[in-house]
């Protein structure tokens, strides 16, 4: 082999990146120097929103079964569907990639492009970040930076006593056929939302529709000064194809997470609008929130059950390996 | 033990976290948003810059002899030493956090408020970002934003030929005592440089003074459409006491890397204001960049030696195990 064949390193990576990535000229949120200085430059006037969000290997997704494509996509997807839980539309990344072994020069390659695909296919681009290697299970975060839709965000401390809830899609299920490395994050519908409607609260439903619901309530309780809950209607929430075949749909669509799906609250006043704007195809309210604490489900018959905010959650461990699982807030 | 202290898992280190960093009110770049919410919001008007990077275990520091206390501050410090070299000032920053195993409660608590201090230490404030679990090596990633404090950004891609090349303080040695993990970020250092003078590329040296400089002479390069490269002074070269015990302390000062002081050029003409200006202390003119490629090194008797690009490389592998390693550019 020789010098240039054996060359495998993050140098190697930059320069791939450089050519991929290009010069970023005046874009939306203005000139920004593209990859390859110590930062990112970003002229901005006014306001902008920064989320960062990790994949990690054996965790989010399993190396085994799982393509490069889906990897990048669901890292990519994952940060969009913040910045749309915020009501905004995404303009740059910087990526911060740790790799572990089997992550040859091919598969890298392969990876930057998905993910510059990912980013571009919206209308942002890839302007920085850092390359590290690691012996351990790969970490990849992804830093994204949107710009407002609307003229207000919708931060998650906005509910109101009496607010509707709704969501844009179905939920549940999102692991059985692999949805969850191929969702699609809800900016169009986000984008059309906030221009036109007047949102108090918006959350995406990554954990369960009842932790990320706790969320909301939890956010917004504080601020108000007075605890909020919240009644859902079982027989309206969408139940997605992929969670049919589950033992219990329902159950499946208010707890298994990674729906990506958009869980809002808006004034009765805005309901009639919004159910009839031809842009938000597929929203169905699912509830409304109350001012006593706790989370009840309906049934039709009348009947209410008090539930516990069950979600996917993180499990640290001070003794051993710490372990993904379903937890209760 | 009861419910509460068996949780220990993210939801619990978010409560800790929306304590310890508090609501984030009107600071330098407007009203901002503390952590709760999908994405943190930046009010900005003007030019920001934003970096990440990232912290791995058993790569950038040894789980079994690095204090909490150290890996925060480098890390922190490690991404507000590429503000530095930018001309940039820390304001905020997010946090990408994967723990492994023996990261308990409290081990994680600590790290938390060395993160928060490193930060607020330099009036910037921690506002959002992201925690997970794997039981490979633990990945932290900080994502700082900077704003400017000059009128013009310090790129990579600013040297003209005839530039005199400076850098802010001693090299070499920085693992023999550890002081990878304790330097201190040379942000005040390029704050009085770049609001007083004329900089026209400037980096931090993190991979040593060899290959960094390299990159400021590739990036020039592209820019001018003209090979530059330079030739050091090996003499006026300043040795950090770290590396006098080193068996070549000048082989030390050129490759070591981890230094984290700033090189840049400036033309000719800004020489002597720079080098009297006391609140430039420890700046030290060592070379000189020319109209040719490559670098070249001088003795005090005028003999030179072709050097290459040799620094610290994550080198990545398609067979087995990356090592990051010694590499040649």
């Amino acid at each position: 082999m020789d010098e240039s064949s054996r060359r495998n390193d993050e140098l190697d990576d930059h320069r791939f990146l450089r050519e991929l990535l290009g010069d970023v000229d005046a874009g939306k949120a203005g000139p920004l120097e593209g990859p390859g200085d110590d930062c990112a430059r970003i002229d901005a006037s006014g306001t902008l929103y920064v989320t960062t969000d990790a994949l990690v290997e054996g965790r989010h997704y399993d190396a085994a079964t799982a393509r490069i494509e889906q990897v990048a996509a669901k890292l990519v997807n994952r940060s969009f569907s913040d910045l749309a839980a915020m009501g905004a539309w995404p303009v740059r990344v910087l990526a911060g990639f740790v790799f572990g072994p089997g992550w040859g020069r091919r598969e890298r390659q392969d990876f930057y492009r998905a993910v510059d695909g990912s980013v571009r296919q919206r209308g942002a681009r890839w302007v920085g970040g850092d390359l590290a290697a690691t012996d351990g299970p790969s970490v990849f975060h992804l830093v994204a930076i949107g710009e407002p839709c609307g003229s207000r965000a919708a931060c998650r401390s906005g509910l109101e006593p009496g607010d509707a809830l709704l969501v844009s899609g179905p939920l549940g299920g999102s692991l059985v056929r692999g949805r969850h490395l191929d969702f699609e994050p809800r900016l169009d519908f986000a984008r059309a939302l906030v221009a036109r409607h007047d949102v108090h609260a918006m959350i995406d439903l990554s954990d369960g529709l009842l932790l990320d619901l706790s969320r909301l309530l939890e956010a917004s309780s504080r601020r108000l000064g007075v605890g909020l809950g919240a009644q859902l209607d079982l027989e309206k929430i969408p139940i997605h194809d992929d969670a049919r075949a589950q033992p219990d749909p329902v159950e499946a669509a208010l707890t298994d997470g990674e729906d990506y799906e958009l869980l809002f609250g808006v004034a009765q006043s805005s309901l009639g609008a919004i159910l009839a704007d031809s842009s938000l195809q597929g929203v169905r309210r699912i509830g409304t929130v109350e001012g006593r604490p706790g989370v009840r489900t309906a049934r039709a018959d009348g009947t209410t059950v008090e539930r516990r905010a069950t979600g996917f959650v993180h499990e640290f461990s001070d003794d051993g390996n710490p372990e993904p699982t379903r937890n209760e807030e």
